[in-house]
């Protein structure tokens, strides 16, 4: 975490986003205050000793404060002993954004793009359904995460993916004109749109667990469910929507990952291919990220537990996917 | 098959079903029809030699005819040459139902007892949607069958599955009163009734192929989301939907046998168990029905490649499952 | 763990059956005694401090004794300071069942059950085997557990687990009246019968781990070795032993999950499709007992990985299987 | 298959064992006898037409016969159409050993080795237990395949197959002093003992199929279930007979090869490598010795569907195993 | 195959492709010439009666020759009877191109193409090597099929599937800059280049087996051995070849696809998953390509036994890839 | 860990080999040395408190040290707190091969004998390769374990590992004299010789872990290539090389554990067995020597996480495999 030091004792001050607040007693009897802070850059453990409601407030989860305090070892750990607290004030000018870790794009920005291509689809169905639906979820897909856990588990992930897959359509499809590009793209921008059903998220855009429905029903089925009741809503052909609800069914391409059906029309395919390669790349750059050039990770649980290796060519930008 | 021998000349005569009819030209360029035709015991080729339409009438697969002509053997099986031939006439008194395997059992009376059970359950959104469906999708119910090669793939067989089903529910119910009867014999109703957009079948009861929507959506998530629908449509809450639908989309088991999701709570589980069983012991007791006593069956592909035996202790009954 | 608190000071006093008993020596050179206490509701640490053989008496795992003391809190967790410890005396009037998990119903009372269903078979061979060997291991069956961990690991569990798989059973044959019921139940009284060899077990019921035999040959060639000798002992033929030997050897039902062959015959399979029903009912009421409703439990690695749901759906009765 | 030219019309003379034999009759209601004679070159179809029993006698599967008759190609295939034919006289002088793939050693010899083995074990009840049952099961082992349709499915196979892991034995014994020479000698000669039951095969040493007991119990707890029975009867020890009777569960390594158990100590893990090894060496040289050098087989099903390749190196001798 | 008629007594002519020619002798004892024909449309079976070699000529398979004759029915299938056939003259004007099928593009362009890219490369390694190589193998690429009988297994197939990776690695780094572009590319152009020593192919561009260093070596294997030897040639580093090596020991992606080891770094495992993007494209295009819209394929063994389905959408160019 | 005693105030005194080391700083600011001290028996923490460059000189792993201080136990762990130090002097006479795990026999010893059998090859390329081989990697090949985690992770391990399969190759083709016995030979000699290159060793003879070249291409794919280079180096033909090379890159039996290719020829085929039983026999009586007779070892990974038992009966010598 990043802490901008106030004097020359160790006291250090920070604006920061509250991951977890329990309130404690102490062995003496005493309250005291157990939170993890956070920003981009990681979370610390801070105490209040002797914290009392009256005087420093009440505080929860989710809420972005400013502190200051002074840091010490525990355990091997850093840890902060907070000394004043308050909550951000719209004066101090910082949003919930600068604190998790967010796409680099805004949520804007990647809907406006989306959008635009899907409003500028000539099939009007794909059309109509489309644009129907980017507009229903607007509100959550503006700051959505993509993931509970693994790829995209970021604030904004949910349309970073949707818009890589997208710009990874437009390659494939100048390669394979035979490919029915709008069909491509109208899977690909509802492909994931369940998502915005299957975990709990706050609004800094973190998911902090699975919603039941997203357990018992997933967003496969879920979003071919969504696709059938919008589809009837705005006309749209059962033939139409049947297509969408064959990818969206299928996208997770195998049985074993979580497919409802094997895709069967190219597109289908190129779909559950585009969606794979984007998550791992997201993961390869994320888990390579933090290592020296010339140096392995450890066993990668989600890449079938390989380990991964970062090359020592340089390379000529170091961003982070875009 | 089953033929009347009509003189000591090798003339018979039988009523019989056509699953197969193609006109073609024969080497010297003379019309022939080329006919399968089969009643309950099995089925046969049979040629009209020099066909006439004028003469002989036309027919097509599904037909109910009366055959007369003489049997002889050719490349090791038996074949027909029909010398005459006419449609089935009211006065034949002859129903489909004799020419193809049926359930048992009427399908109004299977209609009948699952309906009473539906309709007596205490819970109203339980009652209310299994009632509701029942009656929307009768007409099919009533003489469609389970599946278009595997268990329970003749004339009534989603009723006699069914039904098979919920008697073993009452079994299971009793051993355990934790379970909530209600809920999985729902459940139990609904899991296939989604079948009855999954294949093309005639008015004979008898699949002949998967529609396209049984391919590309399939009976798991096509009745999830005909639930979703119906429970709008009936006002039944998003959470017995949301169950049912779980149920439904889980009825398989495992992601392997097309499972959407693995079964997460008590019924749901029971409930794909049950599933399985009745589909075994249908299995079973088909293929090993030809088999003499004590003797095995060849590997069976759909039950792991396994043989099964046929042993040798009498029986009371040598009924066909009920 | 049930304490009697017996003064305002934290003095209290319990029944309990010892778990695991270490002398060990303090850092100061002091015996003490490093004790694991337990009663139906969990188990607690407990410590005699300068422990003398003489003044406490010599305890060992499984022995029922009397205590009072102290509770405090170590690392966390209770802990006991024992001041006063006795052997229960027949006086006390407890009995070692009110102190580990144990069947609903007596050994006593299943074993006449499920004896009474063995001699009232018509069929003169299954009569013979089934009681012989019911005889033969009653002493062991009658508070045996099932298993050294999964499902049924409770003192008297072995009997429960055939009575329910005998109670499914009469619901399985009445909807197939094919089904060869004193065949398939006899197969159910047998099927797990070589347990009472395959692990160590106390008088308490609980097993402390597999046996030498339990780990080399298993309860499925053992248990098919057990009806070859009792059937060549009490004159069954070979032919009635060795249907019931593969119903033992198979009813695990894959190699992957232990068994010797796959089922082969119709009361084969269901005996085994039976025995995971049963196995896995009571896995999942057991895991979700401790649930919230509408709360799902973590991954359960003995159901493929996969999260349990309890259902908020009212219940008429909050009992355990029975 | 071997004939000798008798004239220069085409008339051929042989000794030949029949495989199968059927009376049927022809087109024109004439009998023949439909046969398949065979040597160990190969086998042909015959046909003796105008078949009668008074004049040609009666021939059934496994007797050995002389036939005289003319050669003729039918669909691609060599046909014999026999003039005379005649049961072999003992005067001829040919035995069934000729006619049959055999060991290159006969069944005595290989015998007499193992047996002479077993009884000069130190190990009072390892010799006990491995004489007791060569001489139980000497007259079967003497010409017994070691398979109905996999390696070493010749006359004598089983001794065959036993002698040469015996031998592979002496050298892992040698490699490593730690292992029990004779137990692990002991497990060799009994790990498929059962086979004497698994199969039904006639005197000519070739099994015509798998046993009932071969299919519901096999050669793996059948083995077992011996040797606990001798054991009994001959005084061995509990222990002692486990660990056989463990070596035999387990041989086949793992559950998806058919083993009950996993080879759990160091001989039971050696004898199951043994064996692989030797079946391994048998089918590729079986399936490579009709190659020429620097071709490849077809893919072998059961070696992981893998092409076999024969090198072009020049060997010493072209010999089969011995 | 086309046929153009001459008369109208069914006598036709072609040019054609031998595939296969074997001279054989009737049942009469005279010779004739059992040929396979050929062109891009198909095959056919065509008879020379009373061949003789010094008045038909002789052939070979792989030659092209113009033929006349009938056609005619043999059991279902067209067959020619040939009466008069000689190989095509340089007058005739035709090419093999004609007679295989064949890449759109010539080998020519499509080598023109990459070797530019290669050509201009910044990294003076990757440009060195991927040059010498292409140059090399110039001869051979320029018609190679990249299959014996799977993907693209058409003539200049290796050059055509090598085409389009690197058309998609272009899309596929517009969307990540942080991809090592050279690196994939090089890697993309010497992934299958060792299938140049996997199959032996005629002058006709279609392979017709594998070699006996494609049996034993693969391409994965012996490309990094032929890349090892060529860096050691042309002075590129190991560290560059290690990198290119592992490329293309990996491009399978998992072991049981062929990998000899699981990609491990950004662009390896981009270039595994392109490799399968572009065959699926190619299997499912060339698969789909005989359906009528709304119908589906059977179950495609190469793509886990999925149907695959031709929706009934309107696309703008019924273009076979390119 | 052996340690002397010099006193009776627990003062003790020991050589040893230093596998880990590091400066840190207490918590009162002073530096301390942290170490990993060990020998053959296991190892030790120990401390160096005030440590002083210049007074008690500089230490890095892989050192052998004299160590003299006093033991105590720290969180039920023994530590050495170490008084005094030096490195180890050529007067104390004592060799890194003391302090490690190491093969029973030399490594001079076992290297001759490999280099005798190679030497005396009647085949001249055979014989040329690997002497050639043998002698460019001599250095590394006297002390290489085979391992960095699994089978032969000891100094020497390498060789130990190469000469027991040499040896059982010597018991396999007495048993089958077909079998190319130099070509197996040679093939064994080879099989790991790239495992030379897979870790990084320091002189101790224990990898400390994998090498680059080790993650991205493996020992199976170096050694072929290594094959290729030293053949085109000493005149080796293509076909000898590439026998070799497939032995090589097969040897591992399956993809799944490393293969690059199946082993497709006899020899190659009894490669991978005999390296796979060489492996398991050394897993096994390293898993198995701390048990007790009549024990059982808690679940392998290695082995498909079966338990090993330690059977009870006597035997000869309790050595460690010679």
């Amino acid at each position: 975490m990043n802490f901008t030091p106030i004097d020359n004792k160790g006291t250090v001050e920070a604006f920061c986003l509250i991951k977890a607040c329990d309130k404690k007693t102490s062995s003496k009897g005493d309250f005291f205050l157990d939170l993890t802070l956070s920003d981009k850059t990681g979370e610390i453990n801070a105490k209040i000793w002797n914290y009392s409601e009256s005087e420093h407030g009440e505080y929860a989860a989710d809420d972005l404060v400013k502190v200051r305090g002074t840091l010490s070892k525990y355990q091997g750990n850093d840890q902060l002993r907070i000394d004043r607290i308050r909550p951000v004030l719209p004066s101090d000018n910082v949003t919930v954004e600068e604190f998790v870790q967010s796409s680099l794009y805004s949520g804007e920005r990647m809907y406006e793009e989306i959008f635009s291509i899907a409003n500028s689809f000539n099939d009007g169905e794909l059309r109509t359904i489309t644009v129907a639906l980017l507009e229903e979820y607007k509100e959550k897909l503006l700051f959505w995460p993509a993931a509970y856990k693994l790829h995209h588990a970021i604030r904004g992930g949910l349309l970073l993916h949707t818009l890589s897959i997208l710009r990874l359509c437009e390659g494939v499809c100048k390669t394979y004109p035979i490919v029915d590009r709008e069909l491509l793209m109208a899977g690909a921008m509802l492909h994931d749109i369940a998502k915005t059903e299957e975990f709990n998220v706050s609004h800094t855009g973190v998911a902090s667990g699975y919603s039941t429905k997203g357990n018992l029903i997933g967003h496969l089925a879920g979003g071919a469910m969504l696709i059938d009741r919008a589809s009837r809503e705005c006309g749209v052909s059962e033939e139409t929507a049947m297509l969408l609800e064959h990818m969206v069914l299928s996208h997770h391409g195998e049985p074993e990952f979580g497919a409802c059906m094997r895709p069967m029309f190219l597109e289908a395919i190129l779909l559950s291919q585009l969606d794979m390669l984007d998550a791992t790349v997201y993961e390869v750059v994320d888990a390579t990220a933090p290592l020296e050039k010339d140096e392995f990770s450890g066993r990668m649980w989600a890449l079938d537990n390989r380990k991964l290796y970062k090359h020592d060519r340089k390379q000529d930008e170091n961003i982070k996917l875009f």
